[in-house]
């Protein structure tokens, strides 16, 4: 076995991610607490975001425009000013939010980037992933950066050829067994998943059962060491 | 001289989007007309795009957000909320319209691409911009795709290493000055600038005098015989 490069998923794999939104959701409960009671709340949020999904993509910026949308929705369209400037800056916040490294990412990407080729494989808005990145300092380590719309088998098929030598040949590390782990073991990758503490619903997923090139780690420090077990 | 790859934009260079904006802002001047004058809301609105425009980059999403915060920035938070359900409609109605290819674009694609490479370069909303693309049916045309949050030398310089022979080897086709034409030819590349008959602000450029490798044409259909010309 030979491993020549490491795709590393983005958001609350190498930084906080939804535990910015679940304070955000949070703020939006505590807003409309008079309107409509907490699980109501995050019941009409979950169904107006599925309905989005399609159109908005994943995102802040979509997220905002989800959230205005139930407001209006759980109001009858009465919903006050103040709430629609709330929810607005909220949005702008989570934009603006600072990016918290996880622990144990700096050692780690270090690390593997001295033997492998790093690629960053994240969904999202465009310029706000590219702003995290900026802003964790860890641009240099990855020789490639692909912000995709969806991350299915074709996706790390695409990006492992175009920056290492084949997914045959790749390990893909991440937090979603949906979105990292799965369609990069049907590419023919080797997948790593490292959970975070909560998961956005949408990215929920079984995990595989004896798949030979899967694994799960406690932690993203544990990585190094299980790719260059592999070779 | 040998040309081996075209660059081209999409918005307002393939397919119309400035006149759909355009009649978004027609809509919500209608919405907030017993609010603001004309004047007022598009001054208004071109001051919360600007100040947003680091923020939400560029495309429908963050429009979307600009159009709700000129609202309420007009009304003093009081908007009506059948007005912010108004605004949320149109933006959806925007990431749905149809995608209708400017005259001349599917012979003029066709005919460069039998000689050429050709890279689609677009800023805008990923997953929106994938989605025109598959609706135009342009798709299988492009050897590369790349939607980018900003449009400089250096994007255009990677962009024409990565999928074809070097800037100084490319042509680069758009509409708008500031974003498609000066950064390209600052590359390296040769320039054709192809204006549609609405700017937005944010791209009003002045054209290079005397430049040797810029030219401004009339209609795309015209591009295939000046990228010939230049062998």
């Amino acid at each position: 076995m030979r491993i020549t490069t490491v795709g590393l998923d983005a958001d609350d794999t190498l930084w906080h991610n939804e535990t910015i939104f679940r304070l955000t959701q949070d703020r939006l409960r505590a807003l409309m607490a008079d309107i409509a009671p907490p699980e109501a709340l995050n019941a009409k949020l979950a169904e107006v975001e599925a309905r989005n999904l399609r159109l908005y993509g994943y995102g802040v910026k979509g997220f905002t425009l989800s959230m205005i949308e139930t407001a209006m929705e759980l109001t009858g369209n009465a919903a006050p000013g103040a709430m629609i400037a709330d929810i607005l800056a909220a949005g702008r916040e989570m934009l603006n939010h600072p990016v918290e490294t996880l622990p144990g990412v700096d050692e780690a990407l270090a690390a593997l980037s001295r033997d492998y080729r790093l690629v960053l494989i994240t969904k999202g808005d465009l310029l706000h992933q590219e702003q995290k990145l900026a802003a964790s300092g860890l641009g240099e380590l990855f020789v490639g950066v692909e912000i995709v719309s969806e991350k299915d088998a074709s996706t790390y098929r695409r990006v492992f050829d175009r920056y290492g030598t084949g997914a045959g040949e790749a390990v893909m590390a991440g937090n979603s067994l949906r979105s990292d782990i799965l369609p990069a073991l049907e590419a023919g990758a080797w997948g790593a998943h490292i959970p975070y503490h909560i998961t956005w619903a949408h990215e929920v997923a079984d995990p595989p059962t004896d798949h030979p090139r899967f694994a799960e780690l406690a932690s993203i420090a544990d990585l190094p060491a299980w790719v260059r077990g592999l070779s």
